[in-house]
């Protein structure tokens, strides 16, 4: 057998996400596939806006030569600086082109940012419930993964994150608004982290970096989602157009860190380099043309807010206890059996899959992810309230 | 700092294309981008043709939905039928769509390839000259890369790769047509290196697997490119369109196991987990539907038999001593002088740019790469001559 014996035990375990995904092609093929409600994964069933279309035609068709060649590999001058001109408006902060590496998707940009950043032993602390692939992420690049909960609201605990600070941490990753709760960080909760990492920084004797994650920025309803650089000098943007344009096949995002980060041309220079090395060699060059032109648009988030008005109030309605989600397409109930696993086989049963808790590393609580067509909310109520029944 | 050592060490010793790729720009600033000859850089001048263009658009603007959503981390199972069906009918062997990943370019495929298969001090073998990005490809894994020297000829010495392989050998990775000398490997060659793998896996109680990186098949002048799979069954090739197709910024590939491959199966799976937790998640879609429609085509090979044949014969007369190239747009000369990067300095004195053989592990040689203009390289053979003359 030629496979790592680490990839071998990690596909054992395979990730909850994935579990569901093949026990719900096995229900798709028994019962059809319009008779299961799948709220399992993550991917938009919102289209692109037609102007997504018309620039991704236009970047593929044009004529200009070397258009499909290899270019520097933090991406296109023009692109990085169409980026940082619009951070800049928007932060009020100094960014300019030289500031962004344009990467393929936040997936890969956080890669290439763990692989710039971490030796061997180096800490990074996530926030319970957290998204799953960031512990494969970090352990990739030779980091420890150090989860730390998040509070009854899913907001940052500070003293817990204070107590899970050592000399080997090197970031703390943030994801608002967030997957799988739903829940924005305010301008308050952010000035917070920022505070207690200055702080800690200081009592620690080098900088810790603060990872913002944000492929649902545009993707909100009633809040503002501040700028997090605002709030702490150093601080990486890492993002994708995967929900914003809903283009989450076509691999394109970028990494900004702050200009305000300690180091922050050498930082760039090492993002770059890990870019390369890493074999992303440069993000696509079709798509990194068409978002150009497409800083801060963003699918219409009240085809969200519908869906998510279909599904909450009929969900609290039944006994469902669910933190308010401002954001992202998720929600993240209480599950009605401490057992999250075994409440989320009941779903099962009524052919509604979920995530459970567990896989966020957040027991007791299941995912729901609304990006789907509105037939399947409105069909899947009936199942939703079957197993609620139980536990009244 | 936040930057890991191990990148600052390696941006501190930097690569050699890069390094001559920065003092380029800097002559380009000084003399005029027209005066100054580069030969440093494996990115192709010539364009894609005009039906890979029209595949693109048609797949940036295809109003079918869901068409830039995720789908499975593998590709699109229509694309990977593709080229499952291809490689079949070019091979004999029974590949099918479930053999192929579809990858963000060779380099993304090799280091979902090296994480799927390497623990940390697993040993790969390279044959030098070898391109420099296997060294980081195989170290950001937990490997450790044996580089064994090739012959005057550059093709495979078995007796030294014999000598090289340990227990921990997991694989030996070949490149033909070559990057960086333009050799291509016979068909006897191939059997040969089958040969002796098979009785050093069966000495070392496991399979050797060999990696055969082909973004150069196509591009090969009066020789056969033979399918490498045909002399061993533990094979995997792994290759891009960013040559054949002349879509290198566009970052598209894929990564074939031979159906032949002891545990084919359970590599393709890891091949896929790979694939997802390093980042990339899928190779990009518009890519992948674009290059389905064109397996087996490729760019004019002869524009480039014409750039060699406005250079080789003329470099050969100056005195330069050059082992045949017969694809890959490279040549790879030996250096006049010993003392291989004092030579590229003295060209560099002539606005020539090209890369000494120490950056590829194989000192008293230079690489030329001949993708270029034809006028930059009718302009340079003065200053070639020049240089020459001082060594006769």
């Amino acid at each position: 057998m030629s496979i790592s014996r680490k990839v071998q035990e990690a596909m054992k375990a395979s990730s909850w996400i994935r579990r569901m995904f093949t026990e719900g092609a096995r229900l798709k093929a028994e019962h059809g596939a319009e008779n299961v409600f799948d709220f399992s994964l993550g991917n938009p069933v919102v289209e692109p806006p037609a102007e997504v279309i018309e620039a991704m035609v236009a970047a593929a068709g044009t004529k200009a030569p070397g258009s499909h060649r290899y270019m520097p590999n933090a991406g296109y001058p023009h692109v990085r600086d169409a980026v940082g001109s619009y951070l800049a408006a928007q932060t009020g902060l100094p960014y300019a082109g030289d500031h962004i590496v344009m990467c393929v998707g936040a997936g890969g940009g956080l890669n290439v940012l763990f692989k710039a950043m971490l030796d061997p032993g180096d800490e990074i602390i996530v926030l319970t419930p957290f998204f799953v692939e960031y512990g494969f992420y970090i352990d990739n690049h030779g980091g420890t993964c150090v989860k730390v909960p998040t509070d009854a609201e899913f907001l940052p605990d500070l003293d817990a994150i204070r107590g899970a600070i050592t000399e080997r941490t090197k970031a703390l990753v943030i994801n608002s608004p967030n997957n799988p709760t739903g829940v924005t960080y305010s301008k308050a909760v952010l000035d917070g982290v920022g505070a207690m990492l200055r702080e800690e920084s200081a009592r620690i004797g080098h900088t810790i970096v603060l990872v913002t994650d944000e492929p649902y920025r545009y993707i909100v309803y009633d809040v503002e989602v501040p700028w997090v650089q605002c709030s702490y000098d150093d601080t990486i943007l890492v993002t994708s157009h995967s929900k914003d344009l809903a283009l989450p096949g076509e691999r394109i995002g970028f990494i900004a860190p702050s200009p305000l980060l300690e180091g922050v041309t050498d930082m760039v220079t090492a993002l770059t380099f890990a870019n390369r090395i890493l074999g992303f060699v440069n993000a696509p060059a079709t798509q990194q043309r068409a978002v150009a032109q497409l800083q801060g648009k963003s699918v219409d988030p009240e085809i969200y807010r519908a869906k998510r008005e279909k599904m909450l109030p009929a969900l609290r309605a039944m006994g469902y206890e669910i933190v308010e989600p401002t954001g992202a397409f998720y929600m993240f109930p209480k599950s009605l059996n401490d057992d999250d696993v075994a409440f989320v086989r009941e779903l099962q049963e009524e052919l509604i899959l979920t995530v459970p808790g567990t896989g966020f590393g957040r027991p007791g609580h299941f995912r729901i992810s609304y990006c789907v067509d509105d037939a399947t909310i409105e069909r899947s109520l009936a199942g939703f309230e079957k197993v609620a029944a139980r536990y009244r």
